[in-house]
């Protein structure tokens, strides 16, 4: 190229993400690796909801346009799925919209409200697309750290002992916060939120008149009971924006089928933005998660999928009860935080220079695809540089994976002993 | 609400669009109305692409996550298909992105290359999506008319009548002039760019450093030789990125997949824009599309395409020359311009307040839909105020429906002869 162009500052000159590092690093590795880093299943969606995409994919009405806020017959059923949980009648008119994906909904909903300069409360760790979308619409995150257990390095903890200070919430509001992101069941940690955490945080953003968007994509597998911040008070609902995502409930993470619940007032700018951004969303596999929340209580697959994905985890999590590595018991969704201070790399081991320059976590990552054949994600990708330390002998496996994979994690896993 | 939410002003205040105008009308006749409107097809996808899409549901690693960047079977696909166009091999792993439909593509773009205070050059008529995608990453849009024929109120003419004025669009250029956004085949005109222009558009880009963003979602349907602006030199292919679309390839204008094609100077940071709006795009929708343009060159489906195409805009442009209304005649696309100053409406006929501001197409559009029971598009929607006279007495027609919906439409548009 002859003369510069120059890309705008929101993409330049940005540091290499954890999904490249660790798929790079596993496409190099010379035997193949078990991956249990992304948080993509290892096996299909239900009969019911493949059988509906197949049906759609032959409807006219279906391969064209969707209505910009959704399909009608997958709001309508977004509103029967969930008008229960919220007590009361979920409007499909104009309290639901259909997204692409979680992810386009929730940059939706910053688009529709954040202005340069408004501030927007995040929890560290956090999940990283929330901080760019933050950025792309001009906002500056403010970070709030949920602290991990002091005795993390040495005990088995439960999620629940990851606590947010609520005092140190209050101290990040200032006049210009305009929003906080709150995820529960929460990626990494599996932290369920409870019932009082969420009072605290609700009322607090009521009395500051904060907007709250409640990233509760693994709503449908939690271990503990679980509560949606939008219906602890009418008041704190009126703030309140709720997200979904169909790939998570049905397996099927390529689909980009999500939607936003909340009052008309919220929804409409939030609706107003994704169709500026997206237009619409994919039309035939909205029919098809239409018809998946239509069936999946009579076919009792809320109850199986949670079940079966708990077992996983227990299965899964044998292995550091075997090797004696403490880990974070999750109280939801299907990532485990895995503290693996114990482990010894050897002196001298020799990172690449992308590797080397980051926390001993993506040091931890490196190693274990190297050595073991075992992909895993690091956590510190999702802390800020400040506060990454707490988080640097920790490493996030994703459960969501056929039981062979599991064990051939767990077989290639022993291997750890030799560097403890 | 208690309180005041106050929204983005990037989604506040808009008035309603054409979208919602036509859509709530056609709903809110009494007589089921036949909709030449939205540009989505009324037929499916051809089988085999059906076929793909089945299959594709199927297969675990099509229903999850995507690669950012696309399913490299469809990044190669692309690469196949288009490679003999531009002239050389395109890298599938650098010179192509996977978007989710052309709609996000082009924001990527915008986002990618534009910031705050940039200008964008966009021509009259435009997709009326361009503006607030430039406008979200913060661009200027300095507009520049296509101009009408002089004749357009009394003969038929050539879309290629529509002029851009080579002066003008110098004019238009500044320090500040980042991006120009071109559209070829035309939507609403018809308009194919001939060589010419497309090398005086490219040369005074290349002499001021202009990226230029070319959509050209029609590029299957030309009735005219159809030029490619990045395959013209060289220098002109560094600052082009192409703008492609399985929707209207594929006629699954619903499938939400698209494609940019460009250098990877380009390429990678319209990627890294894409990644952070929607992180990926539907996957097994992806794969259907890639199998859909291995196969289609065999299947001859380009062809078919456009002559099947190329015969229902003959067929329903007859009615035009039955009731001597003027029209454009389209040089490539599904869209047919219809001048209708000859169209009297009834002096004192009744127009809700939202058409009875707007230009006169719109009222033409009501009263199209109210006494006649056919939808279109009035196009001033697509021009600034300062200019819309000029399309004041245009409708929009999409022939991309079933022979049988045309007929009736015809049937319905006889109706016209008395108010004339």
């Amino acid at each position: 190229m002859s003369r510069l162009i120059k890309p705008a500052s929101r993409v330049a000159g940005q540091r290499k993400d954890v999904w490249s590092i660790v798929n790079e690093a596993a496409a190099a590795s010379e035997k193949p690796v078990v991956n249990l880093g992304q948080g993509f299943f290892g096996y299909n969606p239900p009969d019911f909801v493949v059988d509906a995409a197949k049906e759609a994919v032959e409807r006219v009405d279906c391969n064209q346009y969707a209505p910009t806020q959704g399909r009608l017959r997958l709001r309508q059923a977004v509103s029967d799925a969930y008008s229960p949980y919220f007590g009361r009648t979920l409007n499909p008119a104009d309290e639901i919209v259909v997204t692409t994906g979680a992810n386009e909904g929730m940059l939706s909903v910053f688009m529709g409200f954040i202005e340069p300069g408004d501030e927007v409360i995040v929890m560290e760790p956090y999940f990283d697309q929330y901080i760019s979308n933050i950025e792309m619409a001009g906002g500056k995150v403010v970070y709030v750290s949920l602290h991990p257990p002091a005795k993390g390095d040495t005990e088995v903890c439960a999620a629940s002992e990851w606590t947010l200070d609520q005092k140190q919430l209050e101290a990040a509001v200032t006049e210009k916060t305009k929003m906080i992101v709150l995820n529960t069941p929460h990626n990494p940690i599996g932290k369920v939120f409870t019932k009082e955490e969420l009072q605290g945080i609700g009322e607090l953003c009521v009395k500051n008149n904060i907007i709250i968007l409640s990233d509760e994509v693994y709503d449908r597998l939690f271990y503990t009971p679980f509560t949606r911040i939008a219906t602890l008070s009418p008041e704190i609902e009126d703030l309140t924006i709720t997200v979904g995502s169909a790939g998570k409930n049905f397996y099927c993470t390529g689909w980009r089928v999500g939607w936003l619940i909340g009052k008309p007032h919220l929804i409409q700018y939030a609706g107003a933005a994704h169709t500026r951004i997206c237009f619409s969303s994919v039309s035939p596999l909205q029919e098809a998660v239409a018809i998946g929340l239509e069936k999946a209580d009579k076919e009792g697959f809320w109850e199986t999928s949670k079940k079966e994905m708990k077992e996983k985890m227990n299965r899964f999590n044998e292995i550091w009860h075997e090797l004696g590595l403490p880990y974070t018991e999750p109280d939801g969704g299907y990532f485990v935080l895995v503290n693996l201070s114990k482990v010894k790399i050897p002196e001298g081991y020799e990172f690449p220079p992308h590797v080397a320059e980051r926390p001993r976590d993506f040091q931890l990552c490196w190693f274990l695809i190297k050595e073991l054949g075992v992909a895993a994600i690091p956590p510190t990708e999702f802390y800020t540089p400040q506060h990454e330390k707490e988080a640097e002998n920790y490493m996030r496996f994703a459960v969501c994976k056929e039981d062979h994979v599991l064990e051939a994690a767990k077989d290639r896993l022993r291997g750890l002993k030799k560097y403890m």
